[in-house]
């Protein structure tokens, strides 16, 4: 009992995390059942029979989550299957010149020469990464059409309506899956970059805030009071929350762990771009969009929160300097942060929005003025007294800080581009 | 022409990357020989008929790479298909007592309703990474038993051909599989750690080597005469290589840059992983080994190998510091990366031979101390007279390399768990 309410509430969780697999899951279902008409409806079956049982199958198979991955499937299938009947029609006309006897034989070895070298070629990195599915879909086809023709004497016509059925079924995904509430991968790429650089945005914003409360660079915030500071964390996070209240602060910290899940958005990132390919132009994306250009600038993100994850490991960090030390550097920290996470605020909204971004040119400018105003005070020597151990930490921060704020540069040129 | 050499020698490259993938091309390319042979074969085919097809598709789509991944999917497709079979009876027999116009009408329902629900449950991320195979053939299985349920009356003999003749296919499958050159998927990972570290510990030992040469800090040497030096990289490479053959030199840099895939190795650890369990015990490997652990080792590794990619950054800067301050710093510099790269060296060994790890704590400890040398260095306020921005960079690199080390010995620690 307790594990079907468990169920129920991941249920809910999934389809609150993006509404759309609700939908999609109907589209699902309302094509399968369309597809599978073909065995009531009278004439259908009469021209197809058992055959129609491939249209279900290629839906099945075919039918992704957004319309890139489904064209992709598509294509690769129909054009697969096509191919490998062809030449099992080959196949099968060569090895039924040899006589009763020599055709089995024959055909064992064709389709062991086929399956094996196609096997091989799926290795290939170029076509694992493009076109898997085609050459399973032709090792599959070829056996079946080559080796059922030993039975069945109507070796084209079983090829035919093989070929025909699988184009149906594609067909009814791709249509579906482009003219009712489509879900484009093109899109989804997009987004997924806007939200991976608000996310790196509220990691910055966060250590930025609350500089007024104490006499504390802004890196040593974190660790003292981890609850009531996090409450002050961001634009949004300004109003306070009461102590007792460790769901909210639990939230609110993982808003600032947020930036994490970019470290790993490589593979995402990669086959959301692979099927965005496959995609005609949608909203304000051309076909041939430059999809490869935000693999680059997903790069450079991903860097940045790789330096993000070495900057957070000092953030835990207990660093000790004198109070006259901190008042000094205070302001430039705390600046660099928090125009560095403006211009990436500002970037993710105009990446959502498909805008110029207008103001992060000035915050980039911003966070590197406060960068030279904080190298010219550490030129006057202000650190001499430092004790070395925390000079090491406290100037990594500053550097890592510093690295964040030039890849932040080169994401908005990339954005420009 | 010029592209048919290139594809040839492709697939040399690829074979000679991993000559198993030629033999499992050959295996594959049996087993469907062998499994057509239903076709041939007049027993056979008198008491399967058309449904040997079903032996075919299945060993083309469950025969994987490795022994994991082909068990975890033959085991899904048998289950989803024996389930969704006794579920497919289940579903035509509540039609069919609706009578014949009440029937389709039904059925198209059912399908509609199953397939709907199991697409939106392959959304779980906790289905997905496991069941999502299981959940497609449920949904194909199905529709196609309840649906040509409709047509043929013998719709249990269908349901028992199609589930026979699936066993059938992913038992010769997992076999074959299992019995000839088996690809055990944990014997991958346990040697993918492996590599990984010896990956870093290049970098480490490139790094510390040539110390002698000339009075530069080891942290710059890469930098000024870029293949001159990486000519003496590594205790493997120290044999000096002529000026002209630059491509000896660009394999040495390679080498050098390797650690960069460890960067990415995330999801293939993670599948990985995923395909072990399902294996039994084979080698040093018990069935339930602790291949979670391996995940958190993993981990640990591409945490490394981000303070490397920062670290490396730094390497490529233009520093200048007095030569009087580099001769006192390069020694334990040079110390540090030399025993840490030495430990990883260990360990990678120790993985590969699956021993214990004999001398790497005492690595880590020399490198501790160097690390203690170097911090009372500094306590010492060599680095008083410094420019503040070299003093960063300087700074930011030692306290990377102080990030390695600790972190080496974390995977120590958990190497011996």
């Amino acid at each position: 009992m307790e594990k079907v309410r468990d169920l129920v509430r991941e249920g809910k969780r999934v389809a609150k995390e993006d509404p759309r697999r609700v939908v999609h899951s109907f589209k699902v279902g309302l094509v399968l059942s369309l597809v599978s008409s073909f065995y009531y409806y009278q004439p259908l079956y009469d021209s197809f029979g058992v055959n129609a049982m491939w249209a279900v199958m290629t839906v099945v198979v075919v039918f992704e989550f957004s319309v890139g991955a489904t064209l992709g499937k598509g294509l690769n299938r129909v054009a697969a299957t096509l191919f490998a009947g062809a030449l099992g029609i080959g196949a099968h006309h060569l090895a039924s010149l040899s006589g009763s006897t020599g055709e089995p034989i024959l055909l064992a070895i064709f389709v062991f020469i086929q399956a094996a070298l196609s096997t091989f070629v799926r290795f290939f990195p170029r076509v694992k990464a493009r076109y898997d599915y085609s050459l399973l879909i032709f090792i599959l086809t070829f056996a079946l059409i080559s080796v059922s023709g030993f039975r069945e004497e109507q070796v084209l016509v079983l090829t035919h309506k093989r070929i025909s059925t699988v184009i149906i079924g594609g067909l009814s995904c791709v249509l579906i899956s482009i003219f009712v509430c489509p879900v484009w991968a093109g899109q989804d790429l997009h987004s997924l970059l806007a939200s991976n650089v608000e996310k790196l945005s509220f990691f910055l914003l966060g250590i930025s805030s609350n500089y007024h409360t104490r006499f504390r660079i802004v890196i040593f915030i974190i660790k003292k009071n981890k609850c009531w500071r996090l409450a002050e964390f961001g634009d949004k996070y300004c109003e306070t929350v009461k102590d007792g209240d460790t769901k909210e602060v639990d939230k609110r910290k993982n808003d600032f762990d947020n930036y994490k899940s970019v470290l790993n958005s490589k593979s995402n990132e990669e086959s959301l771009a692979n099927f965005a390919k496959w995609e005609p132009g949608h909203g304000q994306f051309r076909f041939r969009h430059p999809w490869k250009q935000y693999l680059i600038i997903g790069g450079l993100i991903r860097q940045c929160a790789y330096r993000i994850d070495a900057l957070n490991s000092y953030l835990n960090a207990d660093i000790q300097v004198s109070i006259d030390i901190r008042k000094k550097l205070e302001e430039p920290l705390r600046r660099m942060s928090l125009e560095s996470g403006k211009a990436m605020k500002e970037m993710s909204v105009s990446l959502t929005k498909m805008i110029k971004p207008s103001s992060s040119d000035l915050h980039v400018r911003n966070a590197q003025s406060a960068c030279k105003s904080l190298t010219s005070l550490l030129h006057s020597g202000i650190l001499k007294e430092v004790e070395s151990q925390e000079l090491i930490s406290l100037l990594t921060a500053i550097s890592l800080l510093i690295d964040i704020i030039n890849l932040t540069e080169n994401i908005l040129e990339s954005l420009h581009e």
